[in-house]
């Protein structure tokens, strides 16, 4: 049973796509909390805390697909305890003497918050992958339009123009430093969280940190210098991160969408076929993709809000911070998904009517002002290309 | 597929009773716009606007379970429209007759806003009978515990002494604010929305607001003065009511988490049998519904912000304004629901450990302020107790 | 000096009206302790608890222009004490035997929450009638307009009619809703507190209630049932329904920013004499205020949003969520002054070009729609206009 | 006249530093605006735009203690717009032949963004220098109390043994990934704006960008590629880093806040002589710092909001964003300021009760878990002090 319209069979495709749907689907979040639980027996197993053995029947044992998720539910809510359920649901597919070596000196959010590092991976490479996809489109309409020149408009009014691939500079540069952040914040975020109850690794002897190092190596994650159980700056700042990404595709489709009303006519959304924008209205063409933009674009930013109010946890372990996380950040990054994959298709089909930039700059600025005076816009236009090109020739095409 | 925690098999009664899912769910959402587009055909009939017949048929046909919902959602995706893949599915299951008589003279959002006022009464009743039974729970321990001393507690200090009855009489108090604001609102929010494209209803003939009247009267809901397309205060009103509501649920869990420190030791939520706090620590009784309200009121009042922001609308419909509702209200619908379930269960087996109140007041008061004066304290209690008591005797157990 | 451009000299204008700015200048605020602590002993003194004279000799010297604020300042910051700045200055200027008399038996909250409804009593009364004055022309528009055939516009895009007259009633309903809730919560906000250091009236005495009574009647506002120190559903209703109203007024500000465009044409914002819109550009016309209000309603749905998260307040006072009341509750007062302000200028020289409008129809709509159908809209406005006109009727000019 | 308490001479201690209030007081600000009048015309002079004797004579005359600021406020809102009275008191002060190059080919939000660009390099260089001598403190404690054990708590329960240098080391690491932050995007920030009315640099003739290049020179910023009117991530990414920072910063304030609970004693905040904590209870002692440093994190949080809604900005220039953070980027400033200061005395007189915390360990884990094992705690900290300590010695003291 769906009760999000964001689950849902009829729109969930607003909401999310296939593919980040894929990273935060229940039975993948299962299938990631089960392959942290096999890297951690496996990094036990090495140190000698648990026989290799047991390491080998759990990554044996430990499939999704082997579980019945509505039971695990069941035993879930009777329990009133977040893993236990599905830590009863897998014991029995264990040997008797590898059971007490599942789940072994750890705790829930060792598993939680190591297994959303691995979805901030996994997500954070679709958004690198996006940007960059965005980007490499935007700097193709930029140099092509360096010299397009049309109305520019302060405060909803045209003023002095501009060029159009000056304004789409403006996007490309943003984008890019969106890039930036991702690259830079990467080491932060993907990190693993190991210590037990407390976050002290107590009782896990004295190779407790090469456990932990291990368990980091395995998963191809960060080690963190010191449990973050109740620091929770690192979802914060990537929930953040993707809100203002948001905010960024947002800005793009609000300009097409003003600047498609018919009375202004310069750009317009692509239309694929069989699209139909209104019933009551057929000569109607809505900007139905621009706009659901800022739609996303508010939503994350609220998502995005509740992981900040979250870094101020209490002792060592904090619930009510951690467990709005596990809604706000899947959250945010599905919206994201989406915002990156309607951009894309925004950018790559975007209709560009330079009859009706001239026409109205013409309209506005007058006879007498022409030939229209762009400015340094065009040199503007070199600048990004050059930096957006030398940084996408230096840099990887995977991230991180 | 279910990519949202909220919506698991495992967690999804940590974000929504089955009650309030209930009403969000997918086929009751369907079933809840095809009673709606039922409602508007009878209406249309009995105004002589399309065919009894057609009506009739409509309303044979309009039942969730002979669609697909798939299949609809595979139309939706193609058509790129809100309710056109319904309407497509739909449409077969009619008399060639009567098939243009579906969806006759109206719009997407004349049935989600008609639906989510249908969807509101359910909540708002929900609502209204939990606090409800909250407040009784609460004037029973108010009047139970009005002369039980206890440390009062300012800055997280003990202070002068207060009474535990007086404590819950002002949670109390609060909760009948509540019950206030939802009768006061209820005539706003119970309204339909019925205007075609534009929301002027054209082409509906003289007998257009009649319509309407007839449309409001079949589901039992207001007639508006106007269309209110982009004019949003209602919504906003009952997100932000909803979010208050969980605020001061987790203002009740809030002081049931600090007074159960066992440092404190004066309060403690109920421990159904079966739940275990923590696997690593045994001894440990974790308060994690009292913790789970104030999780559930950070991620209301992050919706209930979306809502208000929605506002600020713009020309006649804003689909950035109205979409970002389709998610934001059922979520704090659902979160809500499961704050009032939550405090239902917490105050109604909560522990009160008068002896440690006791012995805490000695210790941090001293010997030599006994015996403890609670001031006006149980005066205040009788006040609540008197308004409140005549308050319900006068109301209806049923909302609105 | 002033470090908040909202204070300074040559933008204070922008950010609040002289009128709020006078409710809640530091003068002013500090005259409203006062007088509330005259009110108390007046209140005290008529239950015998202190001498008349004393309360005599208060009410004398209660005056802020015999205060040194700056040496207040001062001593506030040396004894890190909200209010004992204020009274070591305040007693010197009492005769010996009333000195003990003055801020007797209460709290630094019973003062400020006191003084906050008596701003709410006064803020409320300029909401109430700029609302009403908004209110008023919208009517008049609405009333003048009832047939001025204009585009609709759905998705920013032109569809089919509307009149330019059920387009203002659309606002000038939500307005009339907002002044219902105006009336409905006036009750709850216009509320003393008076409980002493833990709200429990202690030494007190057996007269505790009714000194609190005389106290409220002095003032001329309610009596609680209880206090409500931590119980701030208040402000949060409060200062959500200001954020509402600013919402409503950027939005009919968006309408104008708009339509305002030279390719639109059809509204335009009245311009002052002088006001110069560009230094660089001479030709434009910024729609200035109108924008203006747009910022406006973000600032103060942000501070709204300050005021709800107050709800969760902890044990028996709670300074975290008490003092960011401090700054948030003036400050959406003073924002949605301005945003009236702003709004009723507006409204008042609201240009309007039925030229375009027709032109504009002609233009989108096409010749073979014509003569365009409004449908219901002018009855609708008959509607908005008879309710609006009954309830203006029957209700006071002043608020309460 | 001050009508926000946050600028008042009774409170203003609470809600900004006297440093930072130095930055954005309305002289500083409008000297600060003068300075990048300067600097342009400086750079203009060079490239030979204007004559080098108009640039000294402005720099010879802009100076804010020349201008009455009163007169400029009336000025200010006779002509309706930001910069105009400004310039009209200014003018008379230039030679005839002068006047015509002050603010020459220059826009408002070239004025202002750069201004920003400046007040940010002073404001986060004042972060740098805090943040570094709170973690330079709290290194020292968490080294001196390394092995200090004491009850770890999760969900407010206390749980297995912990080390008191453990928890430090916690907040100490966080504030280390905060001057990463910072160091990573001041790049970004400290970046002039330069580009007239559309951000062109239109009529600025072939030597466009040397002058901007020149002008970046002047006042050791950045230059842009482009111009970012309505690109507006940079003041979104700082605003959200101030608000982290605050929020981390109300962690540690939140855990003093509970610790120093009498029933749990184990530090307390340090408490100044002449402080008063209650006039009503004189025995408590309030942590009134601890306290409100979450209050600043919740309207830094709600400040930071507003900054990222201002990513979705609309055409060239977009008043309704721009506005907005003119009063929401000092905010957050002043309140990070505040809490930086707040932190620091807290952190350097905290007092730790070494006694209490074995006590409240032996009563919470029973003598039978005794000997306490903090597992890996104390070389989690040899770790976070290692980093630390190394990456102190390789950067700079000041910031960027």
């Amino acid at each position: 049973m769906s009760a999000r319209i964001s689950d849902s069979a009829m729109y969930a495709h607003l909401w999310g796509t296939p593919e980040v749907r894929e990273v935060f689907d229940e039975s993948a979040r299962v299938q990631g909390w089960l392959d942290v639980l096999v890297a951690l027996a496996r990094a036990q197993a090495a140190s000698g805390l648990i026989p290799l053995s047991s390491a080998e029947a759990i990554a044996e044992a430990a499939k999704v697909d082997r579980l019945d998720l509505d039971q695990v539910g069941v035993a879930t809510r009777e329990t009133g305890h977040s893993t236990l359920g599905l830590i009863r649901e897998l014991q029995p597919l264990l040997p008797e003497s590898a059971r007490e070596h599942l789940y072994f000196k750890t705790t829930v959010q060792d598993v939680t918050d190591t297994w959303t590092a691995l979805a901030v991976r996994t997500v954070g490479g679709i958004v690198w992958r996006d940007l960059r996809a965005i980007e490499a489109r935007l700097l193709e309409l930029s140099a092509q339009h360096r010299d397009t020149l049309m109305c520019g408009r302060t405060h909803g009014q045209p003023g002095a123009p501009i060029t159009f691939g000056w304004k789409v500079a403006s996007w490309a540069d943003e984008v890019r430093r969106h890039l930036d952040r991702l690259r830079e914040g990467s080491d932060r975020w993907l990190t693993v969280q190991l210590g037990g109850g407390l976050g002290t690794l107590v009782d896990a002897g004295p190779s407790a940190l090469e456990v932990r190092a291990r368990f980091a190596a395995e998963l191809g994650l960060n080690e963190p210098r010191i449990s973050w159980l109740s620091s929770r700056d690192r979802p914060a700042e990537f929930g953040h991160l993707l809100a203002m990404i948001c905010g960024t595709l947002a800005r793009i489709g609000g300009e097409v969408y003003e600047l498609q009303r018919p009375e202004i006519g310069e750009l317009a959304e692509p239309r694929p076929a069989g699209v139909v924008g209104s019933i009551t209205m057929h000569h109607k063409r809505n900007p139905e993709g621009s706009e659901h933009l800022d739609t996303l674009a508010r939503l994350a930013r609220s998502s995005s809000g509740v992981l900040s109010e979250s870094v101020v946890s209490q002792h060592e372990r904090d619930g009510r911070a951690w467990k709005a996380e596990w809604v706000a950040l899947p959250e945010v990054c599905l919206l994201t998904g989406s915002a990156l994959s309607l951009t894309r298709r925004l950018v790559d089909g975007l209709e560009i009517d330079e009859d009706r930039m001239t026409a109205n700059l013409r309209t506005h600025l007058g006879q007498t002002q022409n030939p229209a005076d762009p400015g340094a816009a065009p040199l503007m236009v070199d600048r990004v290309l050059r930096h957006a090109r030398a940084a996408r020739a230096q840099e990887s095409e995977q991230w991180p």
